[in-house]
C-alpha cells in the first residue's frame, strides 16, 4: 500500500516498482510494450540516477550513505537488470514524468534492498527527495532519451549499416568487369559495369554512416540542472556541470550542457533531426531494395541481370517461384520510418511554451525506428546480398544490341547524325556496328576504337 | 526434418507450423511481433480456409474426410486456438505468402491430428494441395486482411468510440447551463454554453461512427478465387461465389466478390481508405484532447474553464502540479495514426504490376491503429471526460466582461459604432453595459433585452 | 482613403476592395497567387452573397433596392466578373476573413455604382452591415469553399477522369487477344492478357469516379445562419433555410444545412475526406503511370511489352533516347498531393475550440490539388495513353519460355512435381512443354489441353 | 519552323527557345509557372553553361568564337535577362530534359544573335553539340538546382530568419525584468521572465541559421563530368575539376566534385537533407506562431500576457475583435513546408537506377519552400513581432497567486509537505505565503528569501 497526492493505492508485494508507476499503468494502457522494451533508455535512466547521485554527493546535498546506495542501484540498471520492472507504456502522457518516476521508485526500492532495509521505506530513501533530488523529468527524461537512443543507433544501427557496406562492396569488386547497360528513367542508357553499380550502393550508404554519427553528435547535449523548465529552481548552479562528467566517463565521450537550458527544455529538434536521419536512410534503402527487385526481375521476362539467393518458396500457387521477399521487407521496414518521420514532426510541432509533451512517442517511434532499421540492414546484408549472383553474357547479349552505344558518336558526328543510327537501331534490331557502317559514317576501326569498353565507362581524353 | 525447394529445414518437434514457415522466421527477424498477435487476423485465415475446404468439397475438388478434417482444424482457429502456431514476424516480404503458408501447416498439421495421422504426414493432408486447394495467397492473404481489418474495427473501435460519444453526450447534457465567452483563433468571441460545446465533441465523434462504418462496408468485398493474379487459374469458376456464402455465414454479414478479380488483386486501396478514416479520428481525438488541454489550463494563469479528474501527481518537481496526462497520451496515439497514413500510402504506391507486395505494413499499421485508437479513446472517456467539472462562476464572471458582447448590438447601431463600444470596453475594463450606457447609445432596458442568455447563444427572429 | 478600426489607409482609385482587402494584402505577401486564381471560389462567394441579399430581403432586413443591387453585383461574380479584383493572398492568416471582406467590399462597391452612387459611399451600401449582413467569415467562407471545391472537381477533376479511364478502355478492348506473363512481385507469373492488364487501368479510376460523388456529397452541406461560431447570433432563425434553397437553384443539386452549426463551424474534415479522395486518386495513377514505365522499358534491356508515343528527344546526351515523360509528369503531381494531405491533416488538427483558422491552407491545397491532378489526367490520356502500341510477339515469345505456366500442372501432378518442372524451366531455358515431355509426367494433348490460352486466363471448370 | 527526332514543329518568331521547349510546353500544362519563376535557377544554368564553354575552349574541345559568344550569352543569364524565355512548367517529366534544352536553345540563339547570325541557325551554335558539349541533363540539372537553391536559401530565407531572430532577441532584452508563470502542459509551472521566454524563440532560431548552413554546404558538391549516369562518357577527364573551379568564381565559395560520380547522379538525398533543414525551421515557427498565440489570447478570456499588433480587423461580425492573423499565416507555411518534406521524400524514394527522374518536383518545392518560408519569417518580424507588448502587471498579479511557487520549498520542506501546500493553495485561492504561514512550516522572513524572484529564476547553490 502506497500513498500519493490523491490516495491510497496498493502495489505488488514483489514490485519495485510504488504508486506512480501503478497510476501509470492504470492510465496508459496503450500499447501494451513497457518502457523496459528499450534497454538502453533503462541504461541511460540509470547513468543519470548515478551522476545525480554522486553530484549530489560531491554538493553536499546527499549523505554518503544514500547516495551511494543510489549509486548501487542505478548501476544495476546500467548493467541491464531491473529492466522487467520498467512497467509503463512506452506511449504515455505526462511528458515522461512516469518513465521517471518508475526509475525513481526502481531504484529507491533496490538502494533501500541495498542498505537493508525494506521496500517501500521510504523515509530512508524517497524515491523523490533523494533519488531525483536536483532533477526534473523535464531535464532527466530527454537527456536518457538522448543517451539512450545514441547508445541504440551506435551499437545497433551504425555496425548493421556498416555490415551491408561491406557486403555491396564485395559484390562490387566481384562485378567490376562484368558490363551492362545503364538505365535511367528505366530506359537504355550508355554502359557501365555492374561492379559500378553495386559500388554505388555501397558508397551512397557509407555516407549515411557519417551523417548519422553527426546526427548523434546532438544528442551529447543534456539539460541537466535545468530541472522544471530549464531555469534551474532547486537546482545547485553546478550540478548540470558535473553530472556531466560522471555522464562523460560512463558513456567514453564527452556529454556537454546545452547553453541555453530553457530552450533545450522544450526544444525537441535533436528528435526530429534523428528522425531526418533516419529517414534519409530509409530513403535510399528503399531506392535500392527497389533496384535488386528491378535488376533480378525475370526469371524470363524481366530484366534478368542478377539472381538473388532464394529464401522461402515464393508463392503457394506458383510451383517454382522465387520472390525477392528480403527486398520487400526492407522497403516496408522503410516506409514504416519514413511515416514515423511524419508523426515526430507533429508530435514537435504540437510543444506548447516550456515544454513538449508529446515527447514519449518521439521516444517510441526512435528506438523502434532504430530497430527495424538494423534488422533490415542485416537480414538483407546477411541473406539477400552476399549471395547475389550476375547474369554476365545476359548483359554483355543486350549491351551489344543496344542503341544507346551511339552516343558514343556525337562527338565525331554530332548528336543529330547519331540519333539517326539510333533510330534504325531499335527499327531495325541490328547493332550500333552493324548501322554505323551500312550508313558508311565511320571507318570501322576507328568506331571500334570509339566503343572499346574502358572509354565507355570512365571519362578519357576528349582532344 | 521438412523439406522444400530449397532443401531440407528442421523444425521443432511440438511445433505445428512447418518448413515454409521456418524460412520465414529466419527471413524476417524485424519487429519481433508475430502475425499471431491480431486474433481477427488468426480467426480470418480460419474462417477462409473452411470456406475454401467446404467449397472444394462441395465442388468435388476434395473427399470428405480430408475436407471435413481440414475444416476442424480452421474451425479451431475461429474459436482462438493456435495463434501461439502463427510465429511469422508481422512485417514480411513475400505479399504475405509466409503468413499463408503459416496458416496452411497449422490447419494441416492440425487436421492430420483430427485424423489420428502423425504431424508432417502431407501425403494424407498436404498444406498445399488440400488446405490451400483453389487458393493463391494473393486471394486468401488480402481476403483475411479485409475480414480480419473489419471484425477488429466493429469489436473494438466501434464500441470505443461509442463509449466517448456517450461519455461527452452525458457531459453535454450536464453542462447545458454553463454560460461562457465561445473564442475564435483564440481570441474572445460571442457568448455559449460549455454544453453547446461538449455536445460538439460528442455530435463530431458520433459522425465518425457512421464514417467507419462506410469504410468496413469495402472490407466486405474479397477476391477469392482469383488465385495467383486475379485470372482464377486452377480454381473453379464456381468457386469464389460458394466460399463467400459459407463466409456469409460465419461472419453474419454479407461477403460478396469483386467485380473484377484481377483488379481487386492488385488494389490496395480499401486499405487506403480505412487507413483515411481512422486518421480522421485521429485528427478529431487530437484536436478534442488540445481542447480539453487548453480548456483546463491553470489552475490560475490558464483559461481554467474546466477541470480534468486528477489521474497521477504531475511533476517530480513541482508538489501538487496535475497534468492533463489523458488528453496528452491520446494526441500521441493520434500522431502515430496520422504517420500511419503515410507509411500505408507509400505502400499502396509503390504496388507493381499484378500485386502490392507491400500488404503486410499495411495491414501491421492498421492493426495497431485499430488498437492503439480504441485504448486511446477508452482511457479517454473513463479516466478523462467522465470526471470533469466546470468551474461556472469563473466562466461567468469572464462573459460579464467580454467585449465580444458588442456583437449583438450590431443590428441595432451598425458595426462601426459596436466596434467603438468594443475597443472601449478592452481599454478600460468596463463592462459592455457600463460603456453602452456611458455613451448614451440605446435605452438600458433594450439593451438588456438584447443581451439575454437564450437571445446570445442560438438563433432567435431578426425583424 | 478608407478607415476602418486601425486608422485610414489609401486604396487605388480604379480598386473595386477596400480597406480590409488593403491590409490584408500588406499582411500576407507569401504566395504571390491571389484568391481570385480559383474562379469556382470567386462564384461561390457571389453565390453566397447572392443569396443572402435575396433572404434577407425576404426576411425584411434589407430593402428592396440594397438587395437588388447586392444581388446584381454579385451575379456579376458568378459570372465571372471582377476576378482580378480578388487581390488577397491565397494563404492568409484570419480563417479567411480578408477573402470574405475583400468579397463584400468589391460586391458594395460594384453595387454601388449599379445604383450609380460613388464606390466608397458606403452609408448607401455598406460592405458589412448590408452586403455581409446576417453573416460571418466563419458561415460564408466554408461555405464558399464547399461550394468552390465542388464544382472545380465536378467540372474538372470528374471529366478528365472519364477521359482517362476512356482512353484504358479502349485500349483495353484493343488488347484483348494479346497475351503476355502476368506478374507478381516482378517475377513472372502466371498468363494473361495485355486487355486484361489495361482492363485493370479502367476499371480502378471508375472507382474512383464514384468515390469523389460520395465525397463531394459532403460538399452541399453547409453552415450558413451559424455566424460567428454557429450559435446564430445576430442571425435570423429561418435564415439558413432559405438561403439554401438560392444555393440549391444556383447549383442545380440540393443544399442543406449542417445539423449542428456549431460543430459544422469548426470542423473541417470535409476537406480532410476530399483530400483523402484526391489522395486516393493520386495513389493509383502513380501506381499506374509506374506500371506503364515498366511495361515500356527498353527499348533492348527492359520488359519492352508496350510502347509509349514519343512526346520528346528524351536526352540531351543519349541521340534517339526516348523516355516516359508524360508517365513521370503525372507521378510528380502524385507525390505533391500526397504531401499536400499531409499539410491538410496538419492544418486540420491544429483547429482550436470553435474555429479552425487554417482553412485558407487546406483551400489553397485543395484547389491546387483537383487542377493538377486534372491537368496530369489530361495529358496521360492525349500525350501519352492513346498512343500506346503492343509488342504482340515479344511477348508471346516470353511466355513461351516461362516457367509459371507450370502453375496449371498442379491440380493433376501435385504442386510438389511441378516446382521440379519449374526449376528445371529456369534451369535449362528449356519451355515447360519440352520439360514435361522429358519427364514424361503427362500425355502431350492432355497437357497442350491444360495450356490453352482461354483456360490459363480466366477461371473454368475444374471437377 | 525547327526540327528534332519527331519532326518538324514551329516555334514563335520572338521566342529564343526552340523545339525541345515547345515540345515540353505542349507536354506538361500543369500548374502554368514556368521555370522562369525562380530566378537562381535560371541564374544557375546560366552559370553553368558559361563555366562549359570556358572549360571546352581551354580543353581544345569548342573554338575561341563560339565559346565567347555562348559565355556571354550565358553570362546575360546570370545578369537576371531572359528569364521569360524559360518557359517549361516547373513540374516535368523527363528529369529536367526540358529544362536544360529551353536552356541550350535560349543560349544558343542568344548567342547566335551576339555573333550577327540569325536565329535557328544551328549550324554556327548548336544548342546540344556547341552550348551542350561535355554535358548531359543528368549532370546539368541537379547541378543548376543545387546552385540555384543554395543561392535562394543564402540570400532570402538566411536573412529573413536572422531579422526574425533579431526581432525575438530585442523583445527578449526589453521583458527581461517582466516576471510571469512559466508553464509546462499548459499548466502553472515554476517563475521565469518573459525576456527568457522570448530569448527562447531567439536562440532556438539562431541554431537554425547554422544548421541551414551546414545543409547548404551539401549544395556545394556538383557531379559536372558525370554526363549521362555518372561514368563520364563523352566528357574530357578534366572537364569537371576545370568547369567549378570557373563555377566557384562566379558563386565566390568551392564548388568541389562528388567523389563518387555515379552516386552523385541518381542520388538525391541533397534535396531530401536540404528539404528536412526546411522542415526544422518550419516545426519551430509553427510552435513559435501557437505559443504567440496563445500568450496573447484574451482580451479577457485567455492567457493576455502579451498583446500582439492589431493588424487588420478581426471579423466581419464581431466588430472589434483583433486576432494573430500573422502568427496564423506563418503556421499554414509551416503546414505546407512540412507536408512538402513528404512529397519529397516520395520522390526520392522512387529514383529507379541510375536517375532519379522526379527532381523537377523536389526543385519546384524547394524553391517554393524557400520562398513561403522567407516571406512568413518578413511579415512575422515586421508586422507582428517588433509590435509586441507585454500586460506585465497581469502577469505579476498570477505569479503571486500561483501554487507553483511551492516547488521553491521541496529543498526545505520536502516534496510532500510542499504539495499539501499547493493542494491548499489551488482549493483555497490564498498564496504560498499564507499558506505556509498559515501552516506554520517556516519562519517568514526564511520563506521570503526562498521567494525572491532572481533565486526562482536562475539556478543558485543549495548547499
Amino acid at each position: 500500500m502506497e500513498k500519493d497526492l490523491l490516495g491510497n493505492l496498493s502495489v505488488p508485494d514483489d514490485a519495485y516498482w510504488g504508486v506512480h508507476t501503478a497510476r501509470a499503468v492504470a492510465n496508459f494502457p496503450i500499447t501494451g510494450r513497457p518502457v523496459g522494451t528499450y534497454p538502453t533508455l533503462v541504461r541511460a535512466l540509470g547513468a543519470i540516477k548515478y551522476a545525480a547521485a554522486k553530484t549530489n554527493c560531491v554538493l553536499g546535498l546527499l549523505d554518503e550513505k544514500r547516495a551511494s546506495a543510489i549509486a548501487g542501484a542505478s548501476e544495476e540498471l546500467m548493467q541491464g537488470r531491473w529492466r522487467e520492472q520498467f512497467v509503463v507504456d512506452v506511449i504515455q502522457g505526462g511528458a515522461g514524468t512516469s518513465t521517471n518516476m518508475n526509475a525513481n521508485e526502481v531504484v529507491a526500492n533496490r538502494a533501500l534492498e541495498l542498505l537493508g532495509a525494506g521496500r517501500g521505506s521510504y523515509s530512508v530513501v524517497h524515491p523523490i527527495d533523494h533519488v531525483n533530488l536536483g532533477q526534473s523529468t523535464n531535464d532527466v527524461y530527454p537527456s536518457a532519451l538522448k543517451l539512450g537512443l545514441r547508445e541504440a543507433a551506435t551499437g545497433m544501427l551504425r555496425p548493421a549499416l556498416e555490415g551491408l557496406i561491406q557486403s555491396f562492396a564485395l559484390k562490387a569488386e566481384r562485378f567490376d568487369d562484368v558490363l551492362k547497360v545503364g538505365r535511367t528513367q528505366l530506359q537504355d542508357a550508355v554502359p557501365m559495369t555492374l561492379g559500378q553499380e553495386f559500388r554505388v550502393f555501397a558508397d551512397t550508404l557509407r555516407a549515411e554512416v557519417n551523417r548519422l554519427d553527426v546526427a548523434l553528435q546532438d544528442l551529447t547535449v543534456v539539460n541537466l540542472g535545468g530541472t522544471a523548465i530549464g531555469t534551474g529552481i532547486n537546482c545547485d548552479a553546478r550540478y548540470g556541470m558535473i553530472a556531466c562528467t560522471y555522464l562523460s566517463t560512463i558513456y567514453g565521450t564527452e556529454i556537454r550542457l546545452a547553453p541555453n537550458l530553457i530552450e533545450a527544455t522544450q526544444d525537441t529538434s535533436d528528435f526530429v533531426t534523428l528522425s531526418s536521419a533516419l529517414k534519409r536512410i530509409a530513403v535510399k534503402l528503399s531506392k535500392i531494395s527497389n533496384d535488386l527487385r528491378l535488376l533480378s526481375s525475370g526469371p524470363v521476362a524481366g530484366l534478368r541481370e542478377i539472381n538473388l539467393p532464394e529464401r522461402a518458396a515464393g508463392s503457394s500457387i506458383m510451383p517454382g517461384k522465387v520472390n525477392p521477399v528480403i527486398p520487400e521487407v526492407v522497403s516496408q521496414v522503410c516506409f514504416q520510418v519514413i511515416g514515423n518521420d511524419v508523426a515526430i514532426s507533429l508530435a514537435a510541432e504540437a510543444g506548447q511554451l516550456q515544454l513538449n509533451a508529446f515527447e514519449p512517442l518521439m521516444a517510441h517511434l526512435l528506438f523502434d525506428g532504430i530497430q527495424v532499421l538494423s534488422a533490415a540492414c542485416g537480414t538483407l546484408a546477411d541473406n539477400c546480398v552476399d549471395g547475389i549472383t550476375a547474369n554476365a553474357e545476359h548483359m554483355a547479349a543486350q549491351l551489344q544490341r543496344s542503341a544507346s552505344l551511339a552516343t558514343a558518336l556525337n562527338p565525331h558526328i554530332g548528336y543529330e547524325k547519331a540519333s539517326l543510327v539510333a533510330k534504325e537501331v531499335v527499327r531495325s534490331g541490328a547493332t550500333v556496328v552493324q548501322v554505323v557502317n551500312a550508313m558508311a559514317l565511320m571507318e570501322e576501326d576507328e568506331l571500334a576504337a570509339l566503343l572499346r569498353p574502358e572509354l565507355l565507362t570512365r571519362p578519357g581524353r576528349m582532344a
